[in-house]
């Protein structure tokens, strides 16, 4: 497995170019962003650069599209997917992610019609480049609540809806915490099939009741209360080999970017040592 | 357009033979019913022989998938799918029907995903015999709330939920009562395209405010409060010409079913006069 | 039904401008054009005025993507067609053509194979911003075996692939040229549905034999042996209400830009004189 | 890996119970045959009886729908398909499989679609019972040229026509005869992905060019010039645990069944033995 970040739970990052040499430096090897800002701003060539000099990949390629509100909305970002797509297979990332609320102001059934519609054919676009999608269901209890109606949250009713999108290459993004928040154990990973995940998010949570833990008030990997070396373990056994990226949501931290960085190696390091 | 009749209204019938014929006799064109138990009963050959010898046509067949429930009923019932559109097929019927009820007991959005799952698959089936499956919007007040969460049931969310389904072959079910109960005028089918319906059920409504109208109490074209006329002028303004059939849900009537059929064929007189 | 130009046998056209105006002009009602590079040229509101003020509609846009050769080359248009569509839509025209060649020098399974992928994924998108896509069967038999292995040209066959590709915006442009070249009567459009139809294209046929007609040798409405007035009478029966639109192929012509309008006129008018 | 049969090999086989006890008996842990016939002999209990008590799993459903002729003989094969994917599934077996010959008395690119749109129909009512549909490239020369059009037989045109079958439950069965006659090493097993591995057949090759390899005139595992062991341990890297069946297309053999069954024993037993 490909030791991955997000931005979230590094702090103030300057640019892409520091984003991706730091995490070089701190030993990780993947990192996930917007290719399509990546390349516009230092040029396909030099966007490719950055990455192999630093033996960096690109983990997951931002989804920028708003499938979520109107028509109109999610029209405006067909254009940039196009463009995104292009731009993350030239630099030789194949994986593109979007969260999935599990709940919405919007009448539910209408609006799983539309969702459904929408990302099947940003879906087909991604395929046409390779690419695949992956959905992110969100387990946090009090966003189920968040918004008028419920919409999907387990496992479940994630996959189900992926064979209801019909396309070959959608999957899930499995991160631990909303793992976690289902009140999933890490040995049911290993009811799950390799093929059905696109990418894998780890952080961790405070030693409180699942129905109390804060989307936004995750902990690193190795602090919390998160079996992280179980769960990665049994990623392992059922074959997967993509990249596990953290991704701390939290409130802005006290400590500088660098410090970020190197208490994030310090997750990893330690999470992974029992793997 | 083509006269049509379903059993909803007709009283006690015998016999698919009697249906027929009693249809025939009092200036009908059409006939709802399963072709497949049609052909069960009677064989393909005199089957067709029944309808061809009385100029009646088969306007929709029952679809009789339980597309609503669980995945094993739901496969329970694609055996008896493929059967009837050969039966459907061979004795030219090329529409099939099922209405969508606006709310339900299970969660909504998994719900909408199942089913818009569900009846892709039926659909496809269909289509194999050159079929087309007609959706029927539920517009009844009372049953927006009758099961635990609301689904859909405007013009509009049916619509579009067919551009998710994504099969050629699927469109509406257009029922007067329906349309009626939703506060449409019959001025609004002029919005409606040719190609986007698949049947059309005609019955009338008692004189109450749209809220109070139960989806059991309907009358006899003729009857009530809808412009059925203009309704019927309307469809046949864009194009429509196919079967326009009757479907008097009400309960137990006190006449019996040769006065049941005079009946409707007065109610259709007068309607269809106007046009 | 309304009367249409495409560039095609038009002379030199100075601008879209001089096209839109003198179509006018000349009693048209419609252009096939690049609502994308007209957009690029005038502005969004400068293009909807141009075509207002003349009232002009855009009868078909040009399908700029190129699917007949590599997946990088398709990939390629994709960006521009996401462009081209949101244009198109914003100035109200919803279809979108594109011609099938009957050969290809491609092994005709896997060419078939690509471009039943690249079309579908072509029709969504179109479809996300309301747009129909037409297929164009061509029938001139030098065609046939232009390229090394022979590909569709039937109606038949192209109807069947529409269904393959199972979009549900997807349908035929029918070309009278091409129409003749397959030995098809102005009596056989009656069997198709009014529905199956994006787009039409008229253009007159020399008195040769079917097999001898050369694409690019095609005449004006009314100049040739094409039985136009019933061809057009019979859309007309099946309820075709969309543009016809001359697209007249053939060499170089000696007669100037406004001649080349002023005989337009002259042939539309005599063959829509008599339907 | 699961060592498996197909009855193509084995002689003589009186009855599917005698097949099964055999495969066992000889250390076979899979069988190919078509559940709905077992079911239709034994009922469905006693055939999971049979299959349970002798430690024996269907390896594949034998795919019983013609989809290479008429619609009629299609659509003819649709109700069979429902049936035999609920026997297939009762008895936990996921995989059906179908072969694609490399060439076609029919029109190529016609024939395509017409494939394209029945096995994408197959493949969907398939996915209602969890189940995969494989699709096996033939590569035997004499039968890219047995018919009148070239259709498809590389690996890469099965994979990209997958892609444009668009059902997320279609792969390939990877048979290591057809490997062999397409050129291919047995390390080019590396570059497919586990996941696009429905089944696999093994058989071996004369020492002959491969343009002379005959399709009905192959040997036992281990007989030939096949690096089977290599296959075996490349699908090994590449993380497939299915099942590998024998297939052994030959003339009529002079053994008896029980001896056919130990040659099998044999050649499973030397070219395992490596891996």
């Amino acid at each position: 497995m490909i030791r991955g970040l997000t931005k979230a739970g590094l702090g103030k990052i300057e640019s892409d170019e520091q984003y991706i040499t730091d995490a070089a430096k701190y030993g990780f090897q993947s990192v996930d962003l917007n290719p399509l800002s990546l390349v516009q701003q230092y040029g396909k060539e030099q966007a490719a650069h950055l990455l192999e000099s630093n033996d960096i990949i690109i983990g997951s390629a931002d989804f920028t599209v708003d499938w979520r509100n109107s028509e109109e909305q999610f029209r405006e970002g067909l254009k940039s997917l196009v463009e995104m797509a292009e731009a993350s297979a030239s630099l030789n990332c194949f994986n593109c992610c979007t969260y999935v609320l599990p709940s919405t102001d919007q009448p539910a059934a209408p609006f799983m019609a539309a969702a459904t519609r929408r990302l099947r054919l940003c879906a087909d676009i991604l395929g046409a480049y390779g690419m695949r999608l992956g959905l992110e269901f969100v387990g946090c209890h009090h966003l189920r609540t968040q918004w008028k109606n419920p919409f999907i949250w387990s496992v479940e009713d994630t996959l189900d809806w992926i064979e209801t999108i019909h396309a070959p290459n959608v999957g899930l993004l499995v991160d631990s915490y909303h793992w976690h928040t289902l009140g999933l154990r890490t040995e049911e990973v290993l009811q799950l099939k390799k093929e059905q995940i696109v990418h894998v998010h780890i952080n961790d949570a405070y030693n409180l009741p699942i129905e109390e833990l804060l989307d936004n008030e995750r902990l690193y990997p190795g602090e919390g209360v998160i079996d992280l070396s179980g769960f990665l373990k049994n990623l392992k056994a059922i074959g997967y080999t993509g990249v596990v990226a953290q991704e701390v949501l939290a409130p802005a931290p006290t400590l500088n970017s660098s410090e970020l960085f190197a208490k994030s190696k310090e997750g990893f390091d330690s999470v992974f040592a029992a793997i």
